[in-house]
């Protein structure tokens, strides 16, 4: 927790906050914070700054905030993921949040397991919470939005060619002519596909949708290292 | 597994080898192989290629292997990582394997706590079977060569000035002035501290050592999503 995140029911006055739980715990375990120790601390979708322990017990922490700063900026991706296995879900998303992906589609495709739907990282205390540690992490409070599509086909047929609109469009699958492009500086869509990648069939509805299909090289990565990997190759100047 | 990497104790011929235990599992249960069934294989530091499965019993299946393509390209790459908390170690080697690292030094920092460099997942065995799992992930070959260091300042002061001979070095700490470079092509080396980061004093001495100070922008990123970042940052041309 490099940031405490603060939402608003942390809030018992305009520039007063109560800390439980998890934070509270970090505080004094990880942080060692007393009375008059400062923290770095931010609103959700609002600006930074620090708050000044005011007061401490067993079950809370009371602190005097002043946020006055931005958060950074935004990546301007559109991120289409294949569902990932639930045991890479969390990972993946707190890696999403705290490299900065704002817009997050989790979609179906023929080798994601039906069961990968099932998992409880799916509903929105934990996605907002994986998402928050994310956030925590990389010193950032501006919230991602999940959205979740199990059916691919009408996913792909209605809704991607407006979601691409003006973006250039990627889907990244091994074996492909083209390398990823770099350096990007405009606002771009991103599709990655599950273990074991997108079938023939799903590429070529991805390119209908207006998606150019790219290759990372020879190494056939996980989707928990493609991320970042992708992410650092497309916007090195925005990180 | 998109590769069975094979080592020298798997051959019962030059063209013949026995897999048992978690690459016969994986070859029944994910990949569902038969008799005649092809399989990407590789020979450890060797060439590629397939393995054809000639038989198969409950304990173990024997193929007829075909290698004669080179692995992927090396990263020209020196990483030289502060030791991770265990529970991120198995992930960090994973992942610097299926990248093409293939010289990775564990070293101490301030911030390392003692008790990570009691974790079992640094023994010999341990080591190469997630180093294996990352090859088999990328499909590659050749096995990284590790480097335990549990003192800093020796390797600081008396190994590190050779090890960087030649190479653009590099130590990534938040907040320094100059921005990660991109698109080398040269040989690099790469320090990357713990959480809560190398201290003042440990940023000094890799700089005495011959490393620039470079920052990776506003986020702080985990040593696991970090080590991606950086590499695909630096090496574009090369992955």
């Amino acid at each position: 927790m490099n940031l405490a995140l603060l939402f608003e029911e942390d809030f018992v006055a305009p520039d007063r906050v109560r800390l439980r739980g998890r934070r509270l715990d970090h505080l004094k375990t990880v942080l060692k914070a007393g009375t008059g120790h400062r923290i770095p601390a931010g609103r959700v979708n609002g600006l930074m700054g620090h708050g000044e322990v005011l007061s401490m017990t067993e079950t809370e922490a009371e602190l005097l905030v002043t946020l006055d700063q931005q958060p950074p900026a935004p990546l301007p991706l559109t991120l289409i993921l294949a569902m990932p296995r639930p045991k890479m879900f969390r990972r993946v998303l707190q890696t999403c949040a705290s490299l900065g992906v704002k817009d997050l589609w989790l979609i179906n495709s023929y080798k994601v397991e039906k069961s990968f739907w099932q998992t409880p990282w799916l509903t929105e205390d934990h996605l907002r919470e994986n998402l928050a540690l994310g956030l925590e992490q990389a010193k950032d409070t501006l919230m991602p939005q999940v959205h979740i599509r199990k059916l691919f086909k009408p996913f792909v047929e209605d809704e991607l060619p407006t979601l691409l609109g003006g973006k250039r469009a990627l889907v990244a699958h091994p074996g492909m002519a083209a390398p990823c492009p770099t350096h990007l500086n405009e606002p771009a869509a991103l599709c990655i596909g599950p273990e074991g990648g997108f079938t023939d069939y799903e590429v070529g509805k991805l390119e209908e949708a207006g998606c150019q299909s790219v290759h990372l090289g020879p190494r056939i990565l996980r989707v928990e290292t493609a991320v970042p990997v992708l992410i650092s190759r497309l916007f090195d100047a925005c990180l």
